[in-house]
């Protein structure tokens, strides 16, 4: 995919407040926004980091063009010189994010912004867009690869994705979380992702006989000759017809394929025919609208399923399509030092973290399990010792001690000033070290009912100076 | 947004079934394929049509350049010849397709492409993918916009679009659907929509007090300014600050935002607490994860509200965020003679109507209300008469005569063998055109709790063809 210019895909109110800013002589002070989210898709444990590669994408190219500033000239309501200054606007912010593939959890800091005030804002809405929409895609499609118990899980969404970037970007996150390719073509091309795919029912049509049709298919493609088997009927005719193929061809890889009807049955009944046939190594693939639920469920009734193409429940997360992650002010710098800013809100579930933060991951010494997250103020210590203190930052009279750990900083730098100091992994380790990752995670955390809520607490420090900015702004 | 070259933004299996249509020496065969959807999102009586201006971007644009090609010949299972072929691919098929804005019903066909094989199956995921992507917004905005009754809907969503694309062209198909304008900067500059909005709670924040962060703002935006009030306390200070600013100020536009807590409560105390300040001319904007639920729910309880920001439900379509068009072979030609196709299927629903079509809307001569829908095969008469015969597809005893009515072809003509003979309205004037159509729905039609069906039926000649044809595929 080439570079558009996307500096102008922002709301329209990151322009007014930079404009703003840069009128009130704020612009270049330095403030600190973290982008979290509140609450994990379809009331599971825990979500997937994925879209940061993307975002330093974004980042890296940040500039505005003539053509933007022209069209902001002409809308109004800007100064002249805001508009000159847009012309060598270049992002000098510090960022620091969690690294894509990783587990993690409502509350948690997973990219925070340092910089100049109106760069640290201006960038809100792209770095929302492309967190959330990866992310979401990501744990969805953990969820239906965990649910397909080691089976794999093709995505096969990209006629259903919310656009073109929905389709690319999409099949990128389902494959950071756990699916083995994707039907969409580009994605091999540009990122080394498997396409995959055989034929639609329009091969099986266009042939005079559904026979002619798998012959000619077998002929062609004798490596990988999956058959779709429902144009008409899958046991009637599909199943026996491919059977007659197989044998007469001797495909070196072969499969059947079933789009439509009662899986369960269909596939039961199949399997049977195909071992009957002697195609022990004929695989089935299943495809009609699936996802973490159904398959489970398919699975429970004992279908044969070799493998799974999931396609627009995956790429558009169908159960819960909406990633909630926000962009928030955590500080401003007066004088020289940071103070922490807060929001407090209608919603108590809305209150901020103020501050300027570090995220740890605790590990259990002796299980090498994820015991806990703890977010401290960046001037504190590293988590450590046998009795260390941490607090529920909503429900603040919770409170739990920790021993026997081991606390591991969870977010890398990726920008120092502007200049980019990391360097995004291959996707394929991406996807290896979430399913690593995930391994980490106690079954309590992963399962679909009613999953344990994960400990992301708070340091001492950092809860005392929540607790006071609360009663300070409350009593205003 | 510049051109990339999205030509493989395809299903793999377009690539594997156009080699072989090429290698077994039917990719020139005309065939004809049918885009239709079968069923509206949100249980809803119609959708609208939308993406039509991005699938004539698409086709104008579609060829194989040598990063495509080569990367096919390094993936492997492509002849050569094949491969040659690619290099002066160009589209040459025939098009006709439902204008952008027009109401639309289950089966019916929107799109259809006739051409030769290998090209007219090429395109089918793009087609997918763009249609039914803005035609799920487009729907999905209308549906918001309808149940805020005359308020104005502004699109709000970009942060949480399914990517880029998702940002861009779902804020095209809600303006489309009604919205009065979007988030979305870009969406102005490249098509003129409105982009809309004034601050963020950051805005608030980094001033020393909210009356200052007002307070600047409303020097800054004399002309529009919408202040947020809900960053501490929306009755306690937000309304109250608001107030001091608009009457220190007196900004010629002014309203407030409140995008949290009990919207009809807060909207109610709010509306009385600038009226008793003399500011009736003040707007209230409610912004916090709106649908058409909650819409029509916050009116039913009173709530005073100008206008609405929806973002998140409107932007994924949260509710139902997969729009089911399906692109189906209808027929190929034989020695000349288009011979009609249909997939029967496991599912009955899922069987196609088979053959060239036409589409009409019958339209009552004395209300001017939209009463069928008739789909005729292309060789017959345009409906007509005072006692004109209809079938429905799906439960063939069920027929409807028909009298008074006028028809009206449905479908344009966009391509005509690969030369674009259409030429896409603005995208203002869609959606006057769509604003427009909905008018002649019955409230039948429209409502949102068991739309009545709308008609969708086969003229008498189809409905005997597609008998003949499942009499025949079943007993095979």
């Amino acid at each position: 995919m080439t570079k558009a210019n996307i500096t102008l895909l922002t709301d329209f109110y990151e322009l007014t407040m930079s404009n703003g800013y840069f009128e009130t002589g704020i612009a270049e002070e330095i403030a600190c926004f973290d982008l979290f989210f509140r609450r994990v898709p379809d009331g599971g444990g825990f979500a997937i980091m994925a879209g940061l590669e993307q975002v330093i994408d974004y980042l890296s190219n940040l500039h505005f063009d003539s053509e933007d500033i022209d069209f902001l000239r002409r809308k109004g309501g800007f100064s002249e010189a805001f508009l000159k200054y847009l012309e060598t606007f270049e992002f000098g912010c510090d960022v620091w994010a969690v690294p894509e593939g990783t587990p993690i959890f409502p509350g948690e800091p997973i990219v925070t912004v340092r910089g100049p005030l109106l760069q640290a804002q201006y960038v809100e809405t792209m770095l929302l867009l492309l967190i959330n929409h990866q992310s979401l895609i990501a744990t969805k499609a953990n969820r239906i690869v965990r649910a397909a118990e080691g089976r794999a899980v093709m995505e096969f969404g990209t006629r259903r994705a919310h656009g073109a970037s929905a389709a690319v970007l999409g099949a990128r996150a389902a494959y950071i979380g756990g699916c083995v390719g994707t039907a969409c073509t580009v994605c091999e091309r540009d990122m080394g992702i498997a396409a995959l795919g055989t034929m639609a029912h329009s091969w099986v049509q266009v042939f005079p006989s559904e026979y002619e049709a798998f012959s000619a298919y077998a002929k062609l493609y004798p490596d990988n000759c999956t058959l779709l088997v429902d144009t008409f009927s899958v046991i009637g005719s599909g199943v026996p017809n491919a059977i007659r193929v197989f044998k007469e061809q001797q495909p070196s890889r072969m499969g059947i394929r079933i789009d439509s009807g009662d899986v369960a049955y269909l596939t039961k009944k199949a399997r049977a025919m195909l071992d009957d046939a002697g195609l022990a190594d004929c695989k089935i693939v299943v495809s009609n609208s699936l996802d973490e639920w159904l398959i489970r469920e398919i699975l429970r009734q004992g279908a044969h399923i070799d493998s799974f193409g999931v396609g627009e429940r995956l790429i558009t997360a169908a159960s819960d399509p909406v990633f909630g992650g926000v962009y928030k002010m955590a500080g401003v710098e007066v004088d020289g030092v940071l103070e922490p800013r807060m929001k407090l809100s209608e919603n108590v579930e809305k209150i901020t973290n103020p501050g300027f933060k570090n995220l740890y991951r605790l590990y259990d010494k002796g299980s090498g399990r994820m015991v806990a997250d703890v977010i401290t103020l960046t001037n504190e210590k590293a988590p450590a010792g046998d009795d260390y203190t941490i607090f529920d930052p909503s429900f603040t009279w919770k409170h739990k001690r920790l021993s026997n750990f081991v606390a591991k900083e969870l977010r890398r730098q990726i920008y120092a000033a502007g200049k980019l100091v990391y360097e995004s992994p291959p996707v394929a380790e991406i996807r290896s070290y979430c399913l690593a990752q995930i391994e980490t995670l106690w079954e309590e955390t992963t399962r679909f009912e009613n999953p344990q809520p994960y400990y992301v607490d708070l340091s001492q420090e950092l809860w005392e100076l929540r607790s006071s900015l609360i009663a300070k702004y409350s009593g205003e």
